[in-house]
């Protein structure tokens, strides 16, 4: 058996390495990037978001440019990924989208319930001849049992506490959750592989996720700081000079407030750089006042990102581990490369 | 170089093994429990507290505990650790206690500032004519450099955000925290062992700490399942049934105030299983009728435990992991049996 027990599903993915995805990210992950991480052994994921009118066009866009790198399609697939934030989004447009341009994944998260996801997975598989494969990301073993049981993923996204963005409010790292959730579907008989999320920075990162039980890991954060996610300077700069990943992130609901995003299920808040917007939130300033002060912001450009800024740096706990901007197709060779060295050097510690 | 780089500082503990610690917890870990785990090849550490008017008498029991079991003195040294809360001990008390029973280390935690930790250190060193080893808990990047530079200590224990009982509020886990303190600390060539405590519950959670770099793991958690653990039944019925780690325990200070304990830094607050007292919290229930409820409860016994009780059951998010009662030393012997087995079997997977 290959170390990456997904490579039979995603056959360009490298078989003796383990299995790296770039995780969705709105407006920042888009067909580039996906292509890019694809084309370099891994699987990349172009975030749908929760806006699906653009998503036709997009992927149109995607398959010129998979095409211009020589990114071959796979039993008439296009090899990457599709994230959703489901509580927000049209399955009508994702199924003309996926109709027109079949991908080789679909990934949701946050539907406004879970039993929301079984229409979603079965009209997709429908329209894709069960050829486009069902991910669901969760974040507490009762969710990942639930999932388990209904929709009948073909993979598991268990995203930890560390995640940037939009996550649980209440939720255990990968540490902890990760073990618990592979015990809890072994105890039920039920074999669908688990991708780690929230946390995953580096090869360490990833080797620990193995140890952990994970088939395979994604990095979002890491991800930022890449040639070709879509994101403004200001924001990568800030990505790149922030330390002490854990002090310097707080999960809040406020960075959707100022964005004028509403709808996101209760139970979730988003991962970012504590910058004005949110310590004026948090000593009583009114929405009303942050919401103007957020938009005479936006107008700055890159001088609007900042810890003295106002502008939304979603990041998870791991920024403080991201120091240089690489290309897609590094991230993920360096990835896997530094994992296998760590759980080589680890082992040689102990067994002679 | 033997896997086990602390194995010189504390020569009982296993050499070829992962390094494996019974963290302090307050009431809870006391001389048996210790004793026990170091005599099976870890190194336990009897909880002092914030209150250290019993330590010299109980450190006296325990150095009779541990001549009864057979275990050495190192050095003239009893080979435990002892772990203070610092906000509220007394240092002539700790020297006094030190002084007639002198342990291998000593673990500080939660001074009111860091530099408070420098007179503990010098003293504690002086008394023990260098022998007792100086552990000191951050939960940042920061702290740990500030300790590294002014301190000095033997050890650093890097606290992650899935640990139970007290901690920094806003923390990352140990999945970018320790990774990001290594490399700051190899950035100012600072040569200091790292410990990872906070979510590691068997041996997939200490490999994974491993492969992110900490020379040793601390587990508190996993201990409140042992024969010795000095706890309530309800105690430890409950964290032998309470699953979904991260979704059942919260970060929280209203379990100090209907305790009666005061004084803890204002940065920390304490996790525990959600039960009744912090949900009527939540609630807007006042502290004085908590804190009456509470007492109520106290006086119903094991009764008072339970999702539906008042009593304090604190836990991190391993607590769903935490299956059985074992004895202290089973628990050190399957962490690093385990441990190491999931290092050979991870990396197997990618290295023919």
């Amino acid at each position: 058996m290959p170390g990456n027990t997904l490579h039979a599903d995603y056959p360009w993915t490298s078989p003796d390495a383990p299995f790296v995805v770039a995780a969705p990210m709105m407006k920042i992950t888009l067909g580039r990037l996906a292509v890019s991480v694809s084309a370099n052994g891994g699987l990349g994921f172009l975030a749908g978001g929760f806006d699906l009118s653009p998503l036709a066009k997009d992927l149109g866009e995607t398959a010129e440019f998979a095409k211009s790198q020589g990114l071959q399609l796979h039993d008439g697939i296009l090899p990457i990924g599709v994230g959703f934030q489901n509580w927000g989004s049209d399955l009508q447009l994702a199924l003309a989208a996926l109709k027109e341009h079949p991908v080789a994944a679909v990934w949701f998260f946050a539907p406004k319930q879970l039993s929301d996801l079984l229409d979603w997975a079965k009209q997709i598989r429908a329209v894709s001849g069960g050829k486009t494969k069902i991910w669901v990301q969760i974040g507490t073993v009762a969710e990942a049992l639930e999932v388990a049981k209904t929709t009948q993923p073909d993979v598991i996204v268990i995203q930890g506490a560390d995640s940037g963005g939009h996550g649980l409010a209440q939720r255990a790292s990968l540490l902890t959750l990760l073990p618990e959730v592979i015990d809890a579907l072994a105890e039920e008989r039920i074999d669908i592989p688990v991708i780690a999320a929230g946390g995953i920075v580096d090869g360490r990162g990833a080797a620990a996720a193995l140890t952990l039980g994970a088939a395979g890991v994604a990095l979002g954060t890491r991800f930022l700081a890449c040639s070709e996610a879509v994101i403004a300077k200001g924001y990568q700069d800030q990505v790149l000079s922030v330390t002490d990943g854990g002090a310097s992130t707080v999960g809040t609901t406020i960075y959707d407030v100022v964005r004028g995003i509403h709808g996101w299920p209760r139970a979730y808040n988003g991962r970012g750089i504590a910058n004005s917007t949110y310590h004026d939130a948090e000593q009583g300033m009114s929405e009303a006042e942050n919401v103007e002060k957020y938009e005479t912001a936006v107008q700055q450009g890159d001088a609007g990102w900042g810890p003295e800024g106002r502008m939304t740096t979603y990041a998870g706990t791991g920024v403080g581990l991201v120091r240089e901007v690489m290309s897609a197709g590094e991230i993920v060779k360096s990835v896997q490369k530094e994992a296998v060295q760590t759980l080589q050097r680890s082992t040689a510690k102990y067994v002679k």
